[in-house]
C-alpha cells in the first residue's frame, strides 16, 4: 500500500510521515532514506527509531549437488573459508570492521570433519546435504531443525538489525532450484554463473538443475526446502522469521539471501515487512526472485560475493535513517522558513 | 581507457589490479568496490591506499536570479540553514555523525548582514551574486577570488577524502544556465523543480533561464563561470581542482556539485581523476551533467537535498574499497583453494 494511504488508516504511520515531512528539508528530499526511516519506525513502532548496532551472522554450508561440478571452486573452500572468516580475514570481516558491525559464524552444516574453533557456533545439520539430483537435499526433521537452530542464533544476536550471509560452494544451484519450486518461475531466469562459471559451465548447471527440478511436481514451501534447500539457507530463512518477529530489521544480502527471504516469507508472510534488500547481486537470477519479493534494494554495485557483503554496506544507510528522524532539527525547532 | 589496458601500460595500475584479483573471492565479485578500489589506489600512488578521514566543506551563498522567483523557498532560508549546519541540525549534519565525517561550513556569499559565528569559515565575496537575467553574476576578479578562496579551504581541510556540498536558494537555477553554458546542452534537459516547483513554478523557470542565457554567445569556462556562476559554486571548483591536485580525493555530491565539478574539470581536466561521484540525484539536469562527465554515481536514493548529503552517505563505500586492498586476505596468506 502506498504510504499516503497507510498513513490515513494507521495514526502511527501519520505520526512518521509528519515528523519526517516537518525536518528541515524539502519535502521528500531525502527519497528512499526517508521510506527506510518509516519501514524502521513503523516496525519499531515508534516515531523516534533506534539503529545503532548491527551484527552479522554467517551460515556456512556445503551442499550435495555440488558433486555434479555446478561451481568454479572445489568444495573445500567452503571450510577454507570458514577459516578465513574466523581470522578475520575475508571481505565481510573488513566491511563489518569499517562499519562497526559485528560478525560471527556458524556451521550449519560443513562437509568434512567438524570445524573446532572457540569462536565457530556449531549448529552443525550434518556434513552438507545430499545430492538433490538423486533425492530430497534433507529430510523434513533436518529442515525443520535448520529453522529451529536459525531462529536460536537470531534470537541471540545483538542489534536493531541482524544482517544474514552465507558461504557455501554450490548454493547458488541450491538457491536457484529452490527459487523455482516456491515460485513457478523459469529456471533458465533464475540460473547464473555463480562465482564464475564460463558459458560450457552455465549451460551444464541448467541443464542438472532443469533434471533435478523434473524430479518432484509441485511442492509445498515445507516440502520444496527439504527436496531442494540448503542447511544454510534454511537456517537463514529461520534466522529471518525471528528476526522479524522480534520487530527488529533483517537487512537482506544478495541472491541466495533473498531465496531465503522468499522462504521465510512463504512459511510467515508477516516477515516481509521486517526485510531491508541491500543490494541487487549482479548473479543473474537476483533480479526474478526480487520481483517474486516486490523488492527494490538500496545499492546497486555489480557485487556477488555473498557473506553478508551487501548488507554490511547498507548498514550505514539504516542508521543515517533512524537519526534523521531522531537527530534532524524541524523547521519549527530550527527558525528555518518552509516553502512559500 | 578500460583497466585492462590501463594495467598493460602502467606497472601500478598492473600491481593494484594483482591485489585485487588475489584476494579470497571470486574475480570481479565486489564489482565497483574494485573499481573505486583501483581509482583510490593509482590517485594515491600505492597498492596499499588508505581512507581513514573525511571532512564535508559546505559552501554556501545567495543568488541575484532568486529575486525573480525560481525557487519554492524564499531567500531568507540561506543564512538560516547556515545556522542550522552551525547548530548541528541539518541533515548533513546527521549524516556526517553517523558516519564520522568532520564537517565545517563556509560563507561564500549569503545575502544580508555578515553572519557573525566563530566556527563559521568566512570568505564571503560579496551579499549574493547579481541577477544575470541582467547582467554578470559577478565579476571576473570574483570569480577568481573564490577560485582561490575554494582552493585555500580545501587545502586546509584534512582527509584523504574531501567532500563538498551546498546551500544556496536559487542554485539549481545558477547551476543548470552554467552548465548549458559549458555545454551547450539544451536549458529543457537541466532544468529542474530544485527544492519542489510545481509544472507552472518549473516553466517559468525555463522561460528565465532561457532569457538569461540570450544574453551572451559561447563562453569559455572562465566568462561563462563569471557571468552565470555562484560564489559557492565557482569556490566548490577551486577545492576540487586543488584536491585533486593534491592527490587526494574529492566526493562529488548530487545536481550544484556536479555542475561545480564540470566546471573544475574545464578549466583544469586533471581534475577528473579525482571524482568520485557518489550519487545520482533526482534533480533532473543531473543527468545530462554525468553524461557530459563519463561518471556513474555508486548510489542512486532518489535524494535531491544537496548539502553534500549523498557525498557523506558514499563515504562508507570509499572506506571499505581502501580497506579491502589492506586489510584482506589473499587465497595465498588465508590458504584458500581457487577456482578450479
Amino acid at each position: 500500500m502506498p504510504r499516503s494511504d497507510l498513513a490515513v488508516t494507521n495514526p502511527l504511520a501519520a505520526r512518521i510521515r509528519h515528523v519526517i515531512d516537518t525536518k528541515t528539508k524539502p519535502l521528500g528530499a531525502l527519497g528512499r532514506i526517508e521510506t527506510l526511516a518509516e519501514q524502521i519506525a513503523l516496525l519499531q513502532g515508534t516515531d523516534a527509531p533506534r539503529m545503532t548496532q548491527c551484527t552479522l551472522t554467517i551460515f556456512a554450508a556445503d551442499h550435495g549437488i555440488a558433486a555434479t561440478g555446478v561451481s568454479a571452486f572445489p568444495q573445500e573452500v567452503t571450510p577454507q573459508m570458514v577459516m578465513n572468516f574466523l581470522a578475520g580475514g575475508a571481505a565481510a570481516n573488513v566491511f563489518a570492521a569499517v562499519n562497526g558491525v559485528a560478525l560471527q559464524v556458524v556451521d550449519a552444516g560443513v562437509a568434512g570433519e567438524r570445524i573446532e574453533h572457540p569462536q565457530l557456533i556449531d549448529r552443525r545439520i550434518a556434513a552438507g546435504t545430499a545430492n538433490f539430483l538423486d533425492g530430497p537435499a534433507m529430510s523434513s526433521e533436518q529442515a525443520q531443525q535448520a529453522l529451529d537452530h536459525g531462529a536460536g542464533v537470531a534470537h541471540a544476536a545483538t542489534g536493531e538489525a541482524l544482517a544474514f550471509g552465507e558461504m557455501g560452494i554450490a548454493n547458488t544451484a541450491t538457491a536457484a532450484a529452490l527459487a523455482h519450486k516456491l515460485t513457478g518461475r523459469p529456471l533458465a531466469g533464475l540460473v547464473g554463473r555463480g562465482t564464475g562459471l564460463d558459458d560450457a559451465g552455465l549451460d551444464r548447471k541448467l541443464d542438472i538443475l532443469t533434471r533435478a527440478a523434473a524430479r518432484t511436481g509441485a511442492l509445498s514451501p515445507e516440502q520444496a526446502m527439504a527436496e531442494y534447500g540448503g542447511f544454510e539457507i534454511v537456517m537463514m530463512a529461520g534466522a529471518m522469521i525471528e528476526t522479524a518477529r522480534e520487530n527488529r530489521v533483517v537487512i537482506v544480502d544478495g541472491f541466495i539471501a533473498s531465496v531465503a527471504a522468499l522462504l521465510a516469507t512463504k512459511l510467515q508472510p508477516e516477515t516481509r515487512r521486517a526485510l531491508v534488500f541491500a543490494h541487487r547481486s549482479h548473479e543473474s537470477g537476483h533480479r526474478v526472485v526480487l520481483e517474486e519479493l516486490e523488492a527494490d534494494p538500496l545499492l546497486s554495485l555489480d557485487m556477488r560475493l555473498g557473506e553478508g557483503t551487501g548488507a554490511l554496506l547498507a548498514w550505514p544507510l539504516l542508521k543515517a535513517a533512524a537519526a534523521m528522524m531522531t537527530d534532524m532539527a524541524s523547521f519549527e525547532t530550527a527558525g528555518v522558513s518552509s516553502a512559500g
